[in-house]
């Protein structure tokens, strides 16, 4: 189920892992796929975050292999060049394919978490990535990449563990998650938890429903307007009739029923709500009195990559937070790209050209290219 | 429960309410409640249609009365000003506040009509107010005036009934409804449909959880982002804790949770199904081989009021349609408004100053003021 190329490792067999919130879990479980080959002086590592509901199958191995989530940018000679660096990318933890999360077995019990998993920051996440690493000795990093909730997870590495990172390649995240954000989690959270099949999270198979329909929300805000226009205007759906509320009548309602139902099939309904949790927690911008916020403790290069369109993680925010780095002096470069895919047009073939020299640039040369 | 003001009338008990899918139904009853004074020539009324979630209840009748949607332009002295205009507004056909819909009593079965109710359009919807007029001896509207689902009614009246009316006044409404906002009216019923408590449309009582995201889904749509940054940043509630999915940590949540537990308590669950399927299937802009799009006949004075920063309803398919009604010389007047409350600032008292001078202008003259 989660693919040849999927390695797993034990962490945490021998110390415990101290959560954020202090709660404490071990042994657990991190699954993790590589591309490319790790030097002789290991120092050409690139660690790759995955968003809300990727996995760490990020590309294809080989052509045979199932397609992943960056296939444009990851690959000999690609953007993210592997015959020259070794990626990394794990599994989230919290997640539901291949590391340990609210799915998994806990071993005190000897039945699923569920949600007695305990609450869980992006902090913690990073945590357990950074174990990974001493466990493959890797010591060094030449990157840490991600969009979305990923560039929320490069964004803390920076802060967390600057002294393995070379640099941080941040899409379309920003450094705290806004309001209309966390209002959408909300909703998508409520319409799980209001889901019949819910069961206070110990279902059988899945709350199908409620899980399609926050994954139907979710797909409202990863694009655009003008793109729903050009894609679907009013068409419908061949021999469909409007009548006694038919849920495909027009096309972008077949879509959008598609887009629910196989999300049904790959992710567990209670890591949904811990991950989009964990996500409307993430604030890096907050200060107790007196004190700098974390992000003012950026001092490696740090490209932040904004998307005009972005439906939710809005330009104003990111706008806001480009000027904030500035501010505090933090070796920020900023680059903004129009796409009529949104929020998604980083994972987007279509929209590779706008991305890629950005990219590649940066992790070449820690700068924005003079071209742009 | 309906207030002091509404007014009930039979209708369609001579003669059947023939449905544009063919359908009879009658006798109906319309609930509808009037301001200002009925000329004794019967040519001073305005006809005004409420949106999606709107009542016959516009406006205070007086201080002691409750308030209504549209206070702050209807009244004496006010932008529609009703010392001269008598304004008629109707709860729409299939809603749940004083005219037949869904929870209506079937006079056939004597049950609550429920999913047996028809499907039916705007079209349906305005007819019902056509012969309220034909009841009331009004032969003669000077303008038909609403926004959102209410301009899409003021729309099919310029269709289909012009003789009677002299003007239109269409606000933050499309000619026909995008692929977009179709999807949140998917989303939302399947929020309805998926409620445990809903049982086939037979609930008692409501399927409150699903009714509420419903409209917690909306209202992401009725405003914009950057109003929820300004009024909720991401201040949390007083001694909340983000624990255990909490859903008032944020007080964007407890906003949300608020508005939608508010809706379950004044909403049917199944006229909202009905009313948003309406809007679905609204498109006076579609043709037959050979055939003029319905909206090219408009030959009465139009104004079209787009908002720029409309979530719901996008500026790009209003200027679109804008662009269609001159190309077929409709005699149509644009005018734009940003606001940072979206597709409500119509119904917003602080952005009053932004619609009443246009829509008070071309009540006058039906024309733009060369001042704008």
């Amino acid at each position: 189920m989660f693919g040849v190329y999927l390695e797993q490792k034990e962490l945490f067999a021998h110390h415990p892992f101290i959560l954020e919130n202090g709660e404490r879990l071990g042994p657990i479980t991190i699954g993790y796929e590589t591309y490319g080959t790790l030097s002789p002086e290991r120092d050409n590592c690139i660690l790759l975050e995955h968003a809300l509901t990727g996995t760490a199958h990020a590309a294809k191995h080989d052509e045979a292999d199932t397609p992943g989530w960056w296939d444009p940018y990851i690959g000999p000679g690609k953007t993210v060049d592997t015959n020259k660096y070794f990626v990394v990318c794990t599994n989230v933890f919290g997640g539901c394919s291949g590391t340990t999360g609210p799915s998994s077995i806990n071993p005190q019990t000897g039945e699923a978490f569920r949600l007695e998993f305990p609450g869980f920051s992006v902090k913690d996440i990073i945590k357990v990535q950074r174990e990974l690493l001493e466990e493959l000795h890797i010591t060094k990093l030449k990157a840490v990449i991600g969009g979305s909730m990923g560039g929320m997870q490069a964004t803390q590495w920076a802060i967390d563990y600057p002294e393995i990172t070379e640099s941080i390649i941040n899409i379309a995240s920003p450094l705290a998650c806004g309001p209309d954000a966390i209002g959408y989690n909300l909703i998508m959270r409520m319409a799980i938890l209001n889901d019949p099949d819910f069961n206070g999270g110990n279902y059988v198979g899945q709350p199908e429903g409620g899980l399609a329909t926050a994954r139907m929300i979710g797909m409202m805000t990863y694009r655009t307007s003008e793109l729903f226009s050009k894609r679907f205007e009013r068409f419908t759906v061949a021999e469909s009739s409007p009548r006694a509320f038919s849920k495909e009548h027009f096309q972008i309602e077949s879509y959008l029923q598609y887009q629910g139902d196989s999300f049904v099939e790959r992710f567990d309904a209670n890591s949904y709500l811990y991950l989009t949790k964990a996500i409307d927690l993430f604030d890096v911008t907050s200060a107790a009195e007196n004190e700098r916020p974390a992000f003012s403790d950026i001092s490696i290069p740090y490209l932040l990559i904004g998307i005009t369109t972005d439906q939710l993680f809005r330009i104003h925010d990111i706008r806001r937070h480009y000027r904030l780095l500035k501010e505090w002096h933090v070796p920020v470069h900023y680059h903004e790209i129009a796409s009529e895919y949104g929020h998604d047009a980083f994972l987007v073939e279509e929209e590779k050209e706008k991305f890629a020299p950005v990219i590649q640039h940066f992790l070449e040369t820690k700068t924005l290219s003079t071209m742009l």
